[in-house]
């Protein structure tokens, strides 16, 4: 079984690597759409010439199709951050659809540079935030149809769906590259690992399951 | 005619007076959620007690329900900002369910302290942006179901329904207030009137007109 | 009559383009002085060689000098922002010299990226700024000699000269390139045109006056 | 073996609740100093009177003292953040003593708005932290004496002693009050306890496991 | 001649203390009108009802009249902050009026908040600044009238009238209360007095010219 | 002794030139590490290939080395900035540490562009900062092991040993390059030399002592 999870989980990552979300600076002109074919590299991106910009720079279609749930986790998650529309460079804000089939999920993680606001279109979700002043405390909703929720900044946070059907959310992050930081993957899937004994020690786990999780992730 | 026309801007400049949009400050704490019953006021909005504060403060319901668009504008927005979300104040998001009858529309805008992103959930709708640099350059798309569109910030834009039944759409603002400035109702709708000889030659109308467009609006 | 108009606001939009005004980063070394003369597009403008920098790319001549109000707005507008000195980037500031014929206007505006604070140096001008929470409420004074007025970041604003004779005065924005949207030419001027069904509506004008500004602006 | 652990624990997270760090504003005067008598809350928070500023508000004392390490973690965390040091309020930065046992460690963790910067004094300090873009990779080191370290803003970094003898470090943040969720106490710690099933399928554990996790955190 | 010259650092030094000038924050609302009857006190200021405000909130009168010179500086600074007025509250942007008598000048001195940009209305005056990096490089002009020129964040600057009769210019810097450190008075006025030992090394001077100066300052 | 005081000034200018410190953007990806090879010139710097980014980039060796204090400061700094590690670009933060010999100090300095944390790890060191408003007050402490002080942004501010024997101490800012301004050499020192007509009116000083001084600097 762990297999499978591995390859999925690292699809997952794949996918967001190319694809991290994001908050961000003020712009200094009306927009600085991002040039994939530039060598230079700087905070955000740079923009392409001005005279070539289009109105598809700003534009992205295909948010009403669902994502595909067929893995491990019962969820996909469709980005539209700046990789997908450069026109988003400079500006702060992104968006994404999330889709989950019944007991998909997705796990602990945060947005190192974004806070999350999300409506659900169809389903139930529950969501919640863990805040550490107060400390460690949940705070959590199970979302219908329609219900929105908010998750500050840099807070980890979890998404289920506690339905019987297909949950569907869209999800806006005021970021062009907001990060997304898997807990587990992050924890049990760094490259190369994290001493064992220490994640053992700091999770209360026996080195011999931590070993086998960071195998799997 | 004029007088339902005035009536319903009425509404909905009240419906924004108590429910304008945003961009953000940098947070300082996990959360400071607004206090509405704070005599304070400040850059945001106070926070309450965080001992007091609730997933309720994070959460919005009845985003699914259509807006009534029985109204001049064929049009209808539900507003979910720091107004309506308390736990919004100094996270710089916000976001918003638009809904058309076919051929509603929202007059020309900007929002002066936000970028927006939108995604259409049903219907086609037609979005638009003037840049000044290039100069008075319209960057517009129409929109179907699952396409996303941006505008810069502070930019003027427009949405207009251009199919023939029912068209919806999401949009979310990377601030806690973005503000609506309705540019027919500002010019034309302020209060004291802006000089009539003024806004004739503004707009190269005959002062009558102008008159006349102060009178309804 | 609409040709000559047209010409000039081209002059104006075109005088606009080159020199568009701001609002700003924070910078991250004593000077970041624009480079024009790089191939390389990022927010804001890259930097030329700090050893090759001199006293003269902090300053500009020539604002004594009245502009020319002969054209049908009788006003003249001239900006200092990075594009005039390249020591402006990264600085979040630039100043302008507004001069007024008699009856001179600049038609209603915005500065996407800006608060603007101005002077009057001499004559008399009306100023005018729109908010919209409270909503489409006109703050505004008649500015004689030495007046300092406000206008906050974004916000639809106007001047008219309402003095007999020339009027002067200075404005500085806390931008860089602050952006100036000239509501008329942006609604009624946008290329390609908004459609004039849509603005008929949301103007509650005529749609053949409509499209009679269209051809003008 | 787990109560003591999760009395430790307690302390830890009730000592980060009292004194948790950050990253932030831009002073609007010279200083602003925290009233800690007031009773209004803000982002951030109230200053006193200027008038009544000493210099002991900009001061603490005792960062040479080593911190307690008898506990679980063979760590201890003395921060100096604006609720030790109040005139740090609104100036976006902070400071910390660490100190670690043989084997001491600190569990991976997140600053949700603030980039560390670490020296060590002595002692032997492995420190990585795992970005997401690229994905799930591990940048660590092992810190000697008068080494220093960099965690970019929000990303999960662990600590952990290597050496034979105390290690002591001194951290800087660039947030008056940085934040620190412990990944294990958030996931595994939460109140009320997100769902354990969840849980298992995040983090691949039998649920019975993470059942006992969730009992000792 | 040292007394009089305390006495009118003195009154300048007042008059700054209770106007002091800025850079700043981002509004997150239409404005926030600086309440000067709340007794809290925030990051900037408290606002008002804005049910209140006025245009004169946003108003200030008097800039065309020109300063009292007859000091040791033959100098005088009339400012507009958020002292005077309140509207520029969170707006991140001040005014000024410098006025120098022949010979008349300002100390060297910094704006730890603000980026300053300054336009000569009348007369001749050198304007310069020092950069660090290059180092203690002065970049300096001779501005006559219409000459503009920019000084950089935080930068030590000067200047000196050189021109035979009255020298008029106008300063805007994009702060709400800039602040002004005149580096003569900071060094030697400052209050209790910097160990003069200290300072005679600092400056390469006589402990006893040292002496001197703090008592003249 | 002008002479080597001349030349050990220069070191340290030097030394800053390549050094200087920081405040800060906000991230948009993970990190930016520097790219020393880029002939390209931002706000900031560019970054290199995140596929080529090492830990080392976020690494620096050495700060428990003692500088050398056998100059007429009888100090030394030692900066770990952006320019010592690349991984610090876009990160707002810079640490460094600065030596003593017994009398040694810091002449009278700004940072334009941070504010500073400092303890004390041996020694005894005087530190004081000078507000402007209130007005030439001077916060001020005598800072033995273990002890902290905070200096706000932009402030003047002095650091003196007074202990018997070396002083060593830590301090961070809150910027990547935080810049520093040695007063006595900005105005004595500056390059071409400020008018000593001006700086004897600005110092008090006899205008032979200014010209002495700026042959000293």
């Amino acid at each position: 079984m762990a297999k499978p999870v591995v390859i999925v989980l690292s699809i997952i990552a794949l996918n967001v690597f190319y694809t991290a979300f994001a908050f961000g600076p003020i712009p200094l002109q009306d927009f600085c759409v991002a040039d994939p074919t530039s060598s230079t590299r700087v905070n955000g991106l740079p923009c392409k010439d001005p005279a070539t910009v289009q109105a598809d720079d700003f534009f992205f279609s295909g948010l009403h199709l669902p994502g595909n749930t067929t893995n491990p986790f019962g969820a996909a998650l469709t980005p539209v951050t700046v990789t997908q529309v450069p026109g988003l460079n400079t500006l702060g804000l992104s968006i994404a659809r999330l889709d989950f089939a019944a007991s998909g999920f997705i796990p602990p993680h945060t947005h190192p540079r974004a806070t999350e606001i999300l409506v659900v279109l169809e389903g139930s979700l529950e969501v919640g935030f863990i805040t550490t002043n107060p400390g460690y405390k949940n705070f959590n909703k199970v979302l219908e149809k329609g219900d929105v929720f908010v998750v500050p900044l840099g807070l980890v946070h979890y998404q289920r769906s506690v339905g019987t059907g297909n949950t569907v959310a869209i999800a806006a992050l005021n970021g062009q590259n907001p990060g997304i930081i898997a807990v587990p993957s992050a924890v049990f899937g760094a490259e190369p690992a994290i001493n064992s004994d220490y994640l053992a020690k700091a999770f209360l786990l026996d080195k011999k399951i931590v070993e086998e999780l960071q195998a799997k992730f």
